[in-house]
């Protein structure tokens, strides 16, 4: 008897798991349907901002298999389709066409909640105006740069310097638009301890964008169904068009409202080592999830590409009849803002002291090449190590071009539990174009442990 | 009463040691002299084709620390001073002043040999001639440069295809002379797997270099003092210069004259953990010491500054007072030729199986950052694997701008001595401009192990 297989969600968790299943299982064992509510599967949404600010010109260089794809390979994945109930109880989903706004019940025999994330939108008054964008989808990518073409705003006014915040800034600018960017924070970039994030509002304000910092919103003038400026606790800065960087929640209301266990402080979908919920057969993967923090041992939601396809990966290899778990994360993050690389794994201060570590920091300012080597550039790198043990607990890089990559070593030795005794001597790799013969990493590893010997 | 260091060798071994013993030990209580026979102290010898090729012109940018800021430091730098012997027993050295010929007997306490590597020089007929040059201290750096600059010469022959001699015959071709790399084995950069190394000798020849593989030097017709065509199996290849890249070993004959204890594969001085010789206040650092691979765990001998400086560190530290020890390599080593970055980290093919390990490879074609993202380069990454436990062994890169230094998560993870299983699922850093969003290391690490499944 085939079974079959409702996938609800068709971006990276969800299609990454309809396709690791599908290769496990063929189409007569395994039937594989999916639904998803927007215009596109499998698509970078991390490409968004370079797809607003006009690096990437083509949307379709953004979408990794369209439905098409999936088609061939035996998958069928219905766009504009948006589950709107699940009857765990009759192990069936009611799907809404979008298009027609027909209904139907669709049963299951395994079900995947890959139902992303969406992003934040406190209740402020005005916050629903049509000119008013969240980032999450590339349904929203399309919208916001319709509107920039359409409407040739003047000013923009982008709410919260987190990643998306920053890199829509900078697309925003790169269009000759005046962008200013406000953060309830002492600084953007919070996931970044306050010093570190201080640079990264430099170099905003170096490519001419308003960085305004301790400024909450609270809500936003209107005229019609458009805002027309954001008000701030000090500010009122007008706005043709408001972009939202406050970051992305879980969208688990579907699984929630189903019955599903969601994470009391993360809002995640609760799942076990193999990305199956409590209910047998159900299984969530991707942004929707919560997952383990490997160094504070607390669980987080975050919602990153790389994370969802590794859990669509897990869950689509178990659903496949085979066995694979997910370790959960470290919090490693990359980012750019003009040439500015950011980058940041672990905890930051702040965290580590929330986790209930005694620690130490060292920071280090050094050169990405040898320092007598063209191209060589400034890149400074924080360690917070654990006070008693020596062990690494998160690192921040913040510098130019080849800087940010580094992060890699310290999420792959957070992985790896060493402390910076172990690390000041690894074997990196040095030549002169490619880093100072002590490279960064391994200054800071040196510079913290003398910091954990007090 | 004040102890006497006498170093041998001024540059990263030695003076590394110097300062780090002069941090812990003030000039009352330890007096240092350092005899290096050269003109330089504390260069990056690692720059020394870049200067030859002008990518960096100034001399003085190379050197890191001259005698006169020794001597600010309390340390006692004595350029042009060989030592000739060393008398274990009277503790005592005999040191050559090689400006005026004389030779005094100098006592010490405490005794670090740093002299460093020497390039292999083969016995073959004329290879002593005056336009033979070997390239180790940054004297044949100066060497090489003002020979190009007297002499013009149109054509240059460069022996041995390892980094050095990569990095050398880019910089000569630069200089618009015509430069043939004659190799004995199959394929330059013999550490890399045959078919990685096969992508660097495509990539010379794009330069314009001529590439003979498999042509062992056979010796060289000479003209005078100066040698005129380098005879191989098959060719004869005129040359005006021939720069030697055939490795370097150890200088330690010295050492080994005195009686220390010298490695009978390696040539290397035997040290401890903390770098002391079996002779209790005898010391070596740097490329003169024998180095504990900790992947095949044999002992070898690598030239690198990195290891240098390390060891120069520990060795530092010990004689200072404190306790540091020096935990060996994984032989890790990048390059580059013209645009293509050349990496390796721990066993290729050949080094797993002499080390008596059975092995599972994957190779793996990617990019440096998102397909679509622009400046995306191609990267090619090779994993070696032991068969029975997944862990990885070794790791290969070969790419573009942006490939190579991903070669340090691979020398994290053979640190920490973790599976390609463990390593697939690691939170490395992804956003566009940096990563597809399964970093190619992760996918190698995915790859090999599902070789490793079978």
């Amino acid at each position: 008897m085939t079974e079959r297989l409702i996938v609800i969600g068709g971006d990276a968790g969800g299609m990454t798991a309809a396709s690791q299943a599908r290769r496990l299982r063929t189409p007569d064992d395994l039937a594989i349907v999916a639904f998803e509510r927007g215009h596109f599967t499998s698509y970078s949404s991390c490409g968004i901002p370079y797809f607003v600010g006009d690096v990437v010109d083509d949307l379709d260089t953004l979408i990794v298999r369209t439905p098409e794809d999936f088609a061939r390979h035996g998958i069928d994945a219905r766009i504009r389709h948006e589950v709107v109930e699940i009857d765990l109880d009759a192990t069936k989903v009611r799907v809404r066409d979008l298009e027609s706004g027909t209904e139907a019940w669709e049963g299951y025999d395994q079900l995947l909640v890959a139902t992303g994330a969406v992003p934040a939108r406190p209740p402020l008054p005005g916050i629903d105006s049509a000119n008013v964008f969240g980032v999450q989808t590339l349904d929203d990518g399309v919208r916001i740069k319709n509107a920039i073409e359409e409407t040739r705003p003047r000013r923009a006014v982008v709410v919260g310097g987190g990643y998306i915040g920053l890199e829509m800034a900078e697309a925003l600018v790169v269009n000759g638009i005046d962008v200013s960017l406000v953060e309830a924070a002492p600084q953007p970039m919070t996931t970044l301890d306050p010093e570190m994030g201080a640079i990264v509002a430099d170099a905003m304000r170096d490519m001419g964008i308003h960085v305004f910092v301790e400024e909450p919103v609270e809500g936003f003038e209107t005229s019609g169904d458009k805002a027309t400026a954001v008000v701030t606790k000090n500010e009122r800065l007008e706005a043709d068009v408001v972009v939202l960087g406050l970051g992305a929640r879980p969208n688990s209301r579907l699984a929630a409202d189903a019955g599903l266990e969601v994470g009391e402080r993360t809002r995640g979908v609760v799942v076990d080592q193999r990305m199956q919920t409590p209910v047998e057969g159900v299984w969530a993967a991707g942004d929707v999830t919560e997952k383990l923090h490997r160094v504070s041992h607390e669980k987080v939601s975050i919602a990153l590409g790389t994370h969802a396809n590794k859990e669509g990966r897990t869950a689509g290899i178990n659903i496949g009849g085979g066995y694979e778990t997910f370790p959960g994360v470290v919090g490693t993050a990359v980012s750019k803002v003009c040439d500015l690389e950011i980058a940041r794994t672990g905890l930051a201060e702040a965290e580590a002291a929330r986790a209930g570590f005694e620690f130490v920091t060292a920071t280090v300012d050094s050169t990405t090449r040898a320092g007598y080597f063209p191209g060589t550039a400034h890149i400074k790198t924080k360690f917070v190590a654990e006070r008693a043990s020596g062990r690494l607990l998160g690192a921040q890089i913040v510098g130019r071009e080849g800087a940010a990559k580094r992060i890699d070593v310290c999420a792959t030795a957070l992985w790896c539990e060493v402390t910076v005794d172990e690390m000041l001597n690894v074997d990196l790799s040095y030549a002169p174009p490619f880093s100072p013969l002590w490279d960064p990493v391994l200054v800071a590893a040196r510079k913290t442990w003398q910091a954990v010997q007090g």
